[in-house]
């Protein structure tokens, strides 16, 4: 069999070359690439996602609730702003949740349509969807310019347009202003993802309160960033009703396990207790921009659990002058930049040490 | 908001007017519907999953493992036949193994072929990737016709080909002849669905034995029935190594939970005790197939945990009046026939006292 390979096999011809997307997974002391929460759930709550497992053990013969009911009743409390079960939906990853989307939504003859840099997976599920992208430039600042934003969606009219607030990997949040210029001008609907927005600061808004006026928009939404949930795979969304009901028409029926929706609803119990430890990685991520700041290096203002600085004529030996002192941090954005994920208070000091060693103490 | 609806929603031209897939979720005193294994884990099992999870809790804040490695190693030494973990892969439920197949290997411009009755989902995951449908009828005996297979695979030269053994919801099984000329006729892959493989009766072989001749040919399997996992969403494929490259195109980075790769693993340790059950459910069927026959009633030879019976000239009036006295069975399949999943004894004796009770007590 070893003569045979993936080039022998049929794949589509769009996917051929083609690698798959995902950071590598190093053994490394300093891991601050893939802005995972670094805060481990407590053994308190360890134990409250034992008991639940347990309790839902017992009847895992049975398919779950296709429809996740409680949990997503669960999710509109956390959330807030009025909303009802029926306006939040969930499944594996926030990941699941919008190739659901581009699966009712786009499709051969459909665009897709983001402003970059972005989030890598958006572009890359269009393409799995078979949806066209079209992607827009970012200002210098990383700031989406509304007016050139309007004026690109009524040239292109793509059928669903992603914004990010904040953005990953620059960490920019986007003024209600933008997100209702694009809500109005767009003609399909507009996703705006809020994977980091726990983390945002002091002000910066969610689109969540524009939902009422829009009901083309969707706010999609992650546990893995703000509830520490990285390895348990909820991302779940907000909408108008008919949008949670047009998702049914692609969702896999049972996408999502009985015990997914047990160990979401037990981490939800313990909202309190997780966002306490984001207000602190909030503080971290303050402390680190203005670290970096008074140390020489630009960077982007951040309402995110990561910070993208530069610039760096050779990033890629700054990167791997980090890994070599056990520190790995992520090679993403645009060329100059490097992002590094907010950590405990040791992680940062780490990767300040670091930093200052690969970098001959900056400040030029 | 009340006003707006899924109408107003530029859904896809092709999902308009379709329903979510999906049987009812009722709440009856005896569910003989989905296919579902009566047993539920012990409490051995139970404890053993609550423990498994604990000790996953404690890292939840990270990544899971993407590639899913030791479980996929358990489940290539549960198969057998000298499968390594580079020829398993493993997602949400086998629907989305299956959905990550057509996503690399279907799409626009693309065809499947099935042989019906079948499972429902494949032309529906087939449609939700864009890809063609193309279904050809199952001889009277619910049989697949080599012959006929092959000519209608060199006519349409489609790029997946669906085969299911056993059959849901006929329960019949394929001879390996069949899959071997199809395996030879056809010029993309051949999925062989074995949801159902480890029901079927002695001497009814499993198509994991042409993989190393075959390295096009997929088999798909699932822990929802054997296993009695339906709950927990874990569905596997075995096949060359290339085609598990290829699927790394396709799949969501971390698709797959910490948590569902622990309860998985765990499940698998208890593969004896599991399949203890599966026996005893074999056996059940065998008696469920005679007793049926006694009475008159007509049915498909079974190699799953399930019966399809008939012949009625009103199946729904069937249907509904066993629904009337707490037995929820499947109304699917050919117009006259209905299915039952094997239940326990208990659960058996509630339903053919209905049925005789329905019918009049049949044996005409």
């Amino acid at each position: 069999m070893s003569e045979f390979g993936l080039e022998d096999l049929p794949v589509r011809d769009d996917l051929r070359g083609r690698t798959p997307y995902g950071a590598p997974q190093l053994d490394v002391p300093v891991a601050l690439n893939t802005n995972e929460n670094p805060y481990a759930p407590s053994p308190r709550l360890a134990e409250a996602l034992a008991r639940a497992v347990a309790d839902v053990a017992i009847g895992l013969n049975r398919y779950p609730d296709r429809d996740a009911t409680r949990l997503r009743a669960a999710l509109a409390g956390y959330l807030g702003h009025g909303l009802g079960a029926d306006q939040v939906w969930a499944a594996n990853g926030s990941n699941e949740v919008l190739q659901q989307i581009l699966q009712v939504f786009g499709g051969p003859g459909r665009t897709a349509m983001g402003f970059e840099p972005s989030y890598s997976m958006h572009p890359i599920i269009t393409g799995v969807t078979n949806t066209g992208w079209t992607a827009l430039p970012r200002a210098h600042d990383f700031a989406v310019d509304a007016e050139a934003a309007v004026a690109a969606i009524t040239a292109n009219r793509p059928d669903i347009v992603f914004l990010t607030s904040p953005n990953n990997p620059t960490g920019t949040a986007l003024p209600l202003e933008v997100i209702e210029a694009v809500a109005h001008a767009a003609p399909g609907v507009v996703v705006v993802d809020e994977a980091y927005a726990e983390f945002r600061r002091e002000g910066t808004p969610s689109a969540l309160s524009l939902l009422p006026a829009h009901p083309r928009l969707i706010v999609s939404r992650t546990m893995s960033k703000a509830f520490a949930m990285a390895g348990a795979r909820l991302g779940y969304l907000a909408a108008h009703p008919a949008v949670v009901d047009a998702l049914q028409l692609v969702r896999l029926p049972y996408h999502l396990s009985a015990v997914s929706q047990a160990v979401a609803g037990t981490a939800l119990e313990f909202a309190d207790e997780l966002l306490g430890a984001v207000k602190q990685l909030r503080e971290e991520r303050d402390d680190l921009v203005e670290w970096l700041r008074g140390h020489g290096f630009t960077i982007a203002d951040s309402d995110a659990n990561f910070v993208l600085f530069g610039e760096f004529d050779d990033r890629r030996a700054v990167w791997q002058g980090l890994l070599d002192r056990g520190v790995l941090i992520r090679e993403t954005g645009p060329p100059q930049w490097l992002r590094v994920t907010v950590g405990t208070p040791e992680e940062m000091s780490a990767f300040r040490e670091a930093l200052l060693d690969v970098t001959g103490g900056r400040r030029r």
